[in-house]
């Protein structure tokens, strides 16, 4: 792949092309497209998902929010099919199991990554009309990506980590106005865009913000590692000391430089009335911890479907009371079908023994976005209301 | 997935959960990873690719500038391998080919998006120190993602059309000083993010920058159909009018949508001489076509591999003088194993036939992204120079 620059002698160069038609040439590398399968979302909100394996044996589908995969079956050229109940209107992750082995839809460009796991497509069941996490034409805003050294979080390339950001519409740097700012964390086994690409944060914050429901705010995303060390096997999530670590690095990252740079780089709130953490999953974990650590960075601390199932998390919290936390909202919530349900009730039921106000949220679901992006488009319109 | 916001009386509610194991629960509805596979650079630049498909017949590995897929082989558990030869340091897109059918690696996160052709994986084969598309340790400009409602472009859902910004490093939009501006296209079957999800055109910035090779710009990477009906067939390249059509209408986006709003949004330079339009296919076509046809707006014009196998592309040129046009540059750049080689040939000499100061660069390669990454990597350094 040297670059050789050299002008060109026309009429002394006759190099043969390999595929003369420049039909076939615009992707000459490539074979003949196979036949095309596509997935089609019929008037009943049912989904016919289709794969092509002619030599499988079994194949089935794992669709987001279900919570066995589902089995396909094939027609006489290998075509495997199956056609769902009526869904509930949401954007689903899917992928295929051929004998066992996951399988993307190879022409679905809707794809959420996953580092650990392997990735999913996504496909949409609308609604009558449009849904909170669509694409509207209403005003958007944007969404910007930064990467920057890290002195703290470890085993990134480089030392490079990210955060993105949301900007709300009319977003303006050189206007003095400042905006109040909502930290939102992924889970695990994602990166730093997880909350933009599977979650439709910013279509959702637009949305709402269109139709007056929640205050135009900045939303920042970071990635949510203190060690990627902890990526590398799902079974740390049995081995507290692992947690911890990677708990403790990310606490530092966050408080020392994310929100520096975000101070720095944009018109935020500086007092915690006007900033707010939530998490998902290990995220949750992550916004809980923080946020109750620090009640005077934070008055909004949210866990989406929190990783606290470890009886130590309880234990390592600070003594919490209404008055000295002040805080304007605490919100725990889980999808009723997650396994991780029983350790939030057990944490919703503590925090309310210490007297604080929770908003212990459960609803129909499994530990997927449907139930996440659901939390986000009723936790965003109680923040920042008083400012 | 209804919202039902109700407090839990947590002593009444006794909700089974289906798995119990905090562990399990946390990907509670995906099935029990199976074994995964990886791919392994070897220290000979050598690159190992696996696959697992116990049923296949016959598995192969499509690799981006490989002419023919590359068979793989079989041991007796079902796990396919094939050993590339050593290969030159770049960025390889790969997939594999079950039984002809395409199929993405499962356990990468890298994948380039393509709405046509199905995804690739993305693998990285390292030189000797970073290289000039590599995350590295240096100041990094910023990536933002617009949406726009747009009058002009057709088949958009909800009209949202995209562009993608870079800033590069110290770009303060309070400061007065201003920027100059590439306008960088992508090819057809990909979304605005291909120049920095598969190109890595902020990395190769940044890194340019950085060495002082190339002057601070900002670079913006528009969504590039001016009718996504044309995303529909690839046979519509061999459909002059449909050609037309969708170039027709992307001019006057780019045009009359585009750079305004840039030009309201950011601070970059308003004038000729601190504007360029570089493509490649299809977005070389658009650079060409719209740049040649407005010298008045853009003093550096580029194709990298550029779709002009119309012999008709030529004939709707305008005339084109050097005092006329007063081009600072002209690239004309294809890679010599590409199928458009020989119309980009003949587009070189009719511009040196018109007296025109073309650079015609020819490098090894296919139509791959080492290629693009390649031409950005050299072309770059050229723009703004007398700035």
């Amino acid at each position: 792949m040297r670059f050789v620059n050299r002008h060109l002698c026309l009429k002394t160069i006759l190099l043969t092309t390999l595929l003369a038609s420049p039909l076939v040439s615009l992707e000459a590398q490539a074979p003949a497209p196979p036949p095309r399968t596509h997935q089609t979302v019929n008037p009943d909100r049912s989904v016919t998902f289709r794969y092509i394996d002619a030599t499988a044996v079994k194949v089935e589908l794992s669709l987001e929010n279900t919570q066995l995969p589902i089995p396909m079956t094939r027609d006489a050229n290998g075509l495997w099919s199956v056609t769902t109940p009526p869904l509930e209107p949401a954007l689903y992750g899917y992928s295929f199991l051929a004998d066992g082995q996951p399988r993307i839809d190879p022409y679905n460009i809707e794809t959420g990554g996953n580092v650990y796991f392997s990735a999913r497509s996504l496909i949409e069941v609308p609604g009558d009309g449009p849904q909170p996490w669509d694409l509207t034409d209403v005003p958007h805003g944007e969404v910007t990506s930064h990467r920057y050294t890290t002195r703290i979080a470890l085993g990134l390339r480089a030392n490079q980590s990210e955060y993105v950001v949301y900007t709300p519409p009319g977003y303006d740097p050189a206007a003095k106005k400042s905006y109040p700012v909502l930290y939102l964390l992924h889970g695990w086994s994602e990166m730093a865009p997880g909350w933009v690409v599977e979650g439709k944060a910013n279509y959702i914050l637009d949305n709402l913000i269109a139709e007056g429901k929640a205050k135009p705010m900045i939303v920042v995303m970071p990635l949510g590692y203190g060690d990627t060390a902890f990526l590398k096997d799902y079974a740390l999530w049995g081995n507290d000391e692992a947690i911890e670590h990677n708990l403790s690095l990310y606490t530092s990252a966050l408080l020392n430089e994310v929100i520096p740079r975000i101070e720095s780089e944009y018109r935020v709130s500086k007092d915690r009335d006007g900033r707010a953490i939530a998490g998902l999953s290990m995220g949750g974990l992550e916004a809980l911890s923080i946020g109750l650590h620090h009640t005077d960075k934070f008055a909004y601390v949210a866990g989406f479907s929190a990783a606290v199932h470890r009886p130590a998390f309880i234990k390592s919290l600070p003594v919490l009371t209404p008055k000295a936390t002040n805080l304007k909202v605490l919100w725990v919530a889980c999808g009723t079908g997650d396994g991780l349900i029983e350790p939030n009730r057990k944490l919703a039921a503590y925090l309310k023994s210490q007297g604080m106000p929770v908003t212990a949220i459960e609803t129909p679901g499994l530990h997927t976005w449907p139930v996440w992006r659901d939390n986000l488009v009723h936790f965003a319109p109680l923040l920042f209301q008083s400012k």
